[in-house]
């Protein structure tokens, strides 16, 4: 990868907790979602891992992750059944207490009234010390806590939580991106990528191939932070390309 | 999560390499495809990660999960372009040359002739003391080194690759799962899951809510490797969900 820019970059980790994801059983859709949302709030996600429902395996995720980048967002594990440990892995992790989270608890019983039961209660639990993250779409808040951010599995829950992070976590300029397309096989333009992406420091060039109607394609992908750098250089890869006897166009195939 | 058998495990991790997927741009859809793979194999699928393609970081990874796990398979970084670096990151972790595999060369000159260029001889480069897997599906072959298998990232190739390792790995007793569906909050049924998972040892219970049609409901899936034990303990969570009040069926709602 290039290096891109002096200042500061914002990284994240995500942490995705679950045996329904390591079985195969759910197809996990937080991951591009997430990527996407860090991206408009100027952070990069650097890394995902997935993790079984195990104390052990969770807490070293977290602690390598939560020391490596500037934020990690953990989804999935926090309901109210025996296999939701995320809370408890994470206080353990931290060597903090866990403790019941009092406008935690005022919204769970604003909600289930008199049916607030045990299991109800834990979706109020939190490390010691965390903060609520608000869930407008059901009533269980999401809980940050340092640099990490704890969150529902289920993608329009998580998807409420991110929305009422909007705008307020520190972050730097947004990568953008830029495609340029060509139906060739990408081992042709090979060269042409990597002399362009050399010549344009700041701008990282990515390929990928796709068979389509019987026909090799490639979309060449052009990552910057600067919007202007981008389509310059979109404009050299298709003249660099056409010297090289590949007719690209500017945009996704 | 509850300790499975006496008898030997086996594990696997998946390194899915790629700024695609960590940008957003793909939806990672080789993991639940490699995830059910495995549990036909008798191998479980411990932990996954996603990194950039960036030498440092996969080379990291794929040194922590290849000591942890018994196998790891990587997705994604072995084609012809400069952004595939997958087969120099693993090798330098290794401690190894790169080195042109002379099946993997005549493969390719099979295939591509004349125009055999450096960009498309890239794809026969492996770790020195490699092998090769097949790739039914296009030419350029997938790696194993050690425990440590090298796939492609477009899933229909991966697919090809894995069924040629069909069958050829070492693995334990699969493990199977069956479902138990109701219409109830998933916290309502809470303590009756954890008084059936723990008076079943060998039987993992996992609880999955959903909404749908404006009403709430949940799977719990059950896993273990015993079919018989699987439906004694299915009927036997019917039996104590009904005891307090939730109908729940045999099988997936």
């Amino acid at each position: 990868m290039t290096a891109i820019a002096q200042e500061r970059i914002w990284t994240a980790a995500l942490l995705v907790i679950g045996d329904e994801i390591l079985s195969g059983r759910t197809q996990d859709a937080n991951l591009a979602y997430i990527a996407k949302w860090l991206q408009v709030q100027g952070i990069r996600l650097k890394e995902a891992r997935v993790v079984i429902d195990d104390m052990a395996a969770i807490g070293a995720a977290v602690t390598a992750l939560s020391a490596a980048y500037d934020y990690v967002f953990t989804t999935g594990g926090i309901g109210p059944t025996h296999d939701d440990i995320t809370v408890d892995a994470i206080a353990a992790a931290l060597g903090v207490a866990v403790v019941v989270h009092p406008r935690a608890r005022e919204i769970l019983a604003g909600y289930y009234g008199d049916k607030l039961t045990d299991a109800r209660l834990r979706m109020a639990r939190v490390p010691e010390g965390a903060e609520l993250i608000d869930n407008p779409r059901t009533m269980a808040p999401g809980i940050r806590i340092g640099n990490i951010f704890i969150m529902a599995g289920v993608p329009v829950i998580t998807q409420g939580m991110l929305a009422s992070l909007d705008g307020k976590l520190e972050g730097g300029a947004p990568v953008l991106s830029r495609s340029v397309g060509a139906w060739t096989q990408e081992s042709q333009a090979a060269a042409t990528l990597l002399a362009v992406e050399k010549a344009n420091p700041g701008v990282q060039i990515g390929s990928y191939p796709f068979w389509r109607q019987g026909k090799t394609g490639a979309n060449f992908v052009l990552r910057a932070t600067d919007e202007a750098q981008l389509a310059s250089v979109a404009a050299a890869l298709i003249a660099a390309l056409a010297e090289v006897g590949i007719e690209a166009v500017d945009g996704e195939i």
